[in-house]
């Protein structure tokens, strides 16, 4: 049985540090008290066989990885999660928050890793179809805070290696993604204090609203 | 340094159990014999990498794998098979032999697994470029014949766990894309004498001699 209303797609982006995981709870609390259906997941993974794929991605190896394999492992991980998990609660009127989805791709393997974006968005419609989130959050700020943040955590992954040129090129990506079409795009300065970056999103939140 | 000749790129196909293994062992005996720097390698794997993702493509489990992610984890294997091995071993001279490549992604995926073909050739075209092998062996025979083979060996795969019409449809893409291409393709048919076979694989081998 299919709900009447398809449930809403909601992602949040930005690099390393930005503060994904609190305001992430944040949607979540926003979701309760609001008494919507929801699931909250991430990207790469979601699923049992996507968070292999994610191992595989993340974890810091002496093979020096291909960065096309990377990108279709992506997209691998992305088919998976969202053809077993995402599609069937959109379906089911389940709202779905992701950590991440196809923007990271264009930020990290497209201008991190230098993949032309035509290639990525070949991918991204014979993965995706027509299906794009409904809302995308970008927490923005300059790659050094977040990545002293990241340092602070203790050992980096694969991405978190990556030298501050490669954030400054992938946040430039997000920016130029969200200033092409505000009308999915919310972007939310996170070096702000929180309450003011919350505020901000529980406005959008509330014209989300069935 | 690059040889001025670059390697050929040797491919051989065929379903579960039709004896690749024994005409592996022969076309490289052949290569020894003639004094020609030469690989062996697989697909999906040849590298640590691609070898953890065929791990992840074959491993029977409970998750019902999607069959876009298998399509991409096939691909995402070959790019790093392909540009950290085969791309530079033919520039440098090797010849390459590969057990499967990417004609067996249309036979598994495209036809066994339904994916539309054309997108199949269109993460070829994007992964690959213009590199196609200079010849493919196609190891013919009836699915019912390899597959009792395939069986005797004790436990089975993913792929081996399939029906039979998933190895007939299989079967009837790949003598239509050897049909469609004789140059390349080299048609035996695996329920020969092996001596015959491989009399047949010589003379084909001979033709490709520098």
């Amino acid at each position: 049985m299919t709900a009447s209303r398809p449930g809403r797609f909601l992602t949040l982006e930005g690099l390393e540090g930005v503060g994904k995981t609190t305001n992430l709870a944040f949607v979540e609390s926003w979701l309760q008290r609001h008494e919507i259906p929801y699931l909250v997941t991430r990207e790469p993974g979601g699923t049992p066989l996507a968070e292999e794929l994610r191992h595989l991605l993340l974890n810091p190896r002496t093979e020096a990885v291909d960065p096309w394999c990377e990108l279709l492992m992506v997209f691998a991980a992305r088919a998976q999660h969202l053809n077993t998990l995402i599609r069937p609660a959109l379906a089911a009127g389940t709202w779905v928050l992701s950590d991440r989805f196809t923007d990271a791709t264009y930020a990290y393997q497209g201008a991190g890793r230098g993949l032309p974006l035509p290639d990525i968005e070949v991918l991204e419609n014979l993965v995706q179809r027509e299906l794009r989130p409904d809302c995308t959050f970008l927490l923005d700020a300059p790659p050094e805070v977040g990545l002293s943040r990241a340092r602070d955590r203790g050992e980096l992954d694969r991405f978190e290696r990556e030298k501050v040129d490669f954030f400054e090129r992938a946040r430039r990506i997000y920016l130029d993604r969200a200033a092409a079409a505000p009308e999915r795009y919310h972007v939310l300065d996170a070096t702000q204090p929180l309450a003011a970056v919350q505020q901000d999103m529980a406005a959008r939140l509330e014209a989300l609203r069935p």
